[in-house]
Parts: structure tokens; C-alpha cells; sequence
């Protein structure tokens, strides 16, 4: 039998870790806003057990730089760097078509800061359009808790005029104009792929 | 200016980590038969860069558990774990497809073992042809610096084969058969678009 720490941490029999003193600079990961990814993983499982799409979640990527190999099943990663994603968060299949998407939330309420996407970000959504896939992000405006879906094509069109010199966001007006409101629902809690299927007759 | 140290450690400024003392059951990550994945990593930039395809290797799974943040550029993940893969560790889209794939290799030299591959790869693989996408393996026979390309539903045969009580490998006449034989290049290394673009004449 299992436990489980309240915060998900696994309960291993065993003395202390020593490298647990540093309680000031440490925090648990997993609680800043996650519920936008929790969200759609949720949904991307219902997809899954449905029959609709299989989509998954990347994970993080991370530089390992070492590991103390106790035994192959518990090594632990001693020491670890975030690396910057080179691609979108999200892709997959769904019905036949290759899908790839972000997902972004900001705490602003009248325009969402392009400085949630990287470059590179939006070089890879340009080469999945080249190459016939979908492509789109999902954008969250956390204070009203509303959700659109907008096209990677037309978010380019307001990269592109930042990169002209022009506003380093997309106004709240034209994300509504833009892009396309996806409501919260049960189960799933947001269907993305309905939208995905109405613009593409899929 | 950034330093690295020879094996791609950042060099820092500040004082010595306290936690490198541990040599013993310490080794630095990447050193371990990493020659399929590089190849497989050249082959796919070099796609990219062509305007071929766009095909990337997903991040190795790791369930964080610390982080240190002395501050936001610089956190440090001191305690993380090894995650089992629950997809493929490569897809993309090409030509319009989603291509999803596994890349592997065994020491042996007559037959491939089934080992090499998990259950959740094997249902994600079956999953991804579902919705009408290509998947396929790689196999790599070490010795002879063989590769062969194996299209996930051969793949499916075998594995069936062995849960039905069959034996627990593709012997290697029957990779021969089934396969679909990869030279090595130059550039790029591992040619398996070409064989992918034969087989559904894309």
C-alpha cells in the first residue's frame, strides 16, 4: 500500500533526506496555476477514453545533470535545469489530422501579453502550418475565467505586427473578434475539438 | 561570456555545491548508448531545417518533487524522479500526417526483444492508428549497425503473438521479412522518411 504526502509527495520508509533543510528557497512545483493545465489534461483523457483524439501534454523539458543510481528503479535526479520548450505544449492525432497547440493564461483583463509565447514557439507553429497540421493556442484570461480558442494563422498576424514595432499584445476586442469562446463544460471541461471540428468540417 | 565545463555543465560563479560530494553513486547523465537518439535527433533537425518535416523527440518524463528558486532564472531541481514514457518518444507531422514513433535497439543479434517495449506504448501506437495516424518503430541491431523500420501494425502482430503466450521476441528473420531495411547516410543519418514516403506514397 501506498501513501501519499497532502501534497502528492510520495511517502518512502527511510531516514530523512538531509538535502530538505533549505525550506526557505524550496517550494513544492505543481502550485502555480495549474488549473488551465489540469483542465486540459483532463480533457485530453476524455478524448483518449472516448474514442475522440489522442492528444497529449509534453513534459517539461528538463537538463539532467546528475543522478545518484542507488539501483536503476530508484535513481533520483540530484540535479536538474528547466530548459526553454523548442515546441508547443500540446500535440496528437484527431481524425487523421496532426494537432499542436499552447495554452496560455494571463491575469490581465483587457489584452493578453504576447510575451507568453517564445520565438521559437511560434517558428514551430509556422512550420506545422507549412507542413498541413493544425495548429492554435489557447488563451485564458484568468480574472473572468473566460477561454478562447484563436488559430495559429491569425495569432501570427498580431505577432508579426509586434515584430513590425507595433503593440506587444492582442487587445481583449480582438481576441473576441478573432478568435473563437470556448465555454467550460462537465465532462469535458473544455472542448477544444469541438471547435477544431466546426473550422475544419472535421 | 558562458563557460561549460567539457561535459556541457554550465560553468557558475559562487561557491561549490554541497551536494557533489557523492561521487560514488553519482554519474553524469547521457553517457549511456546515446548513438540511436543523436542520430535520430541529426536526422530530425536536419528535416526541419530542409523544410521536410517537423519531428521532434519529446522531453524524458521526470516527476519533479524540489525545487530550489533562488530566484526564477536560476531554480534548481534538486529531487526528481524517472517517469515511465505513456507515449512514443517522437512525433510530429509530415506531409500532412502525424507520425508517431518508438526508436530502439538490442545487443542481440538474432531476434529483437519485445521487452524493449511497454504496454501503454503498444496501446498508444494502436490508439494513434485509430485515429489515422502512421506509427512505426525503429529497431537498431547494435552489433551489425543494423536498422530497420517496423510499421506499428507488424509490430502489433508480434506483440500479440506474445501475449498470447507466443514468444517474447521478433526473431531476426522475421524482422527482415517484416521490416523495411534502413541504410545509413550522412546526412541526413537515418533516412526513415523515405521509407515512410514509399510505403504510403506521400
Amino acid at each position: 500500500m501506498e501513501f501519499n504526502y497532502p501534497n502528492g509527495r510520495k511517502y518512502r520508509v527511510g531516514p530523512p533526506k538531509k538535502d530538505t533543510h533549505n525550506v526557505k528557497n524550496s517550494i513544492t512545483y505543481g502550485k502555480r496555476g495549474m488549473t488551465l493545465e489540469e483542465d486540459l489534461n483532463e480533457t485530453n483523457l476524455f478524448y483518449l477514453s472516448q474514442g475522440i483524439a489522442v492528444i497529449h501534454k509534453k513534459p517539461t523539458p528538463v537538463q539532467i545533470v546528475q543522478v545518484d543510481y542507488k539501483s536503476r528503479s530508484t535513481a533520483v535526479i540530484k540535479e536538474a535545469y528547466f530548459r526553454q520548450a523548442s515546441t508547443t505544449d500540446y500535440n496528437g492525432v484527431f481524425n487523421g489530422k496532426h494537432i499542436d497547440f499552447e495554452a496560455k493564461e494571463t491575469q490581465n483583463s483587457t489584452s493578453f501579453p504576447l510575451k507568453n509565447f517564445h520565438e521559437h514557439q511560434i517558428n514551430h507553429m509556422k512550420n506545422v502550418l507549412n507542413h498541413g497540421g493544425i495548429t492554435f493556442v489557447i488563451l485564458r484570461f484568468a480574472k473572468t475565467e473566460e477561454i478562447y480558442l484563436m488559430e495559429g494563422q491569425d495569432l501570427m498576424v498580431y505577432w508579426d505586427r509586434m515584430k513590425g514595432g507595433g503593440r506587444k499584445s492582442i487587445t481583449k476586442e480582438e481576441v473576441i473578434a478573432c478568435g473563437h469562446r470556448i465555454e467550460y463544460g462537465f465532462h469535458p471541461r473544455i472542448d477544444y475539438l469541438k471547435t477544431i471540428r466546426h473550422l475544419y468540417s472535421l
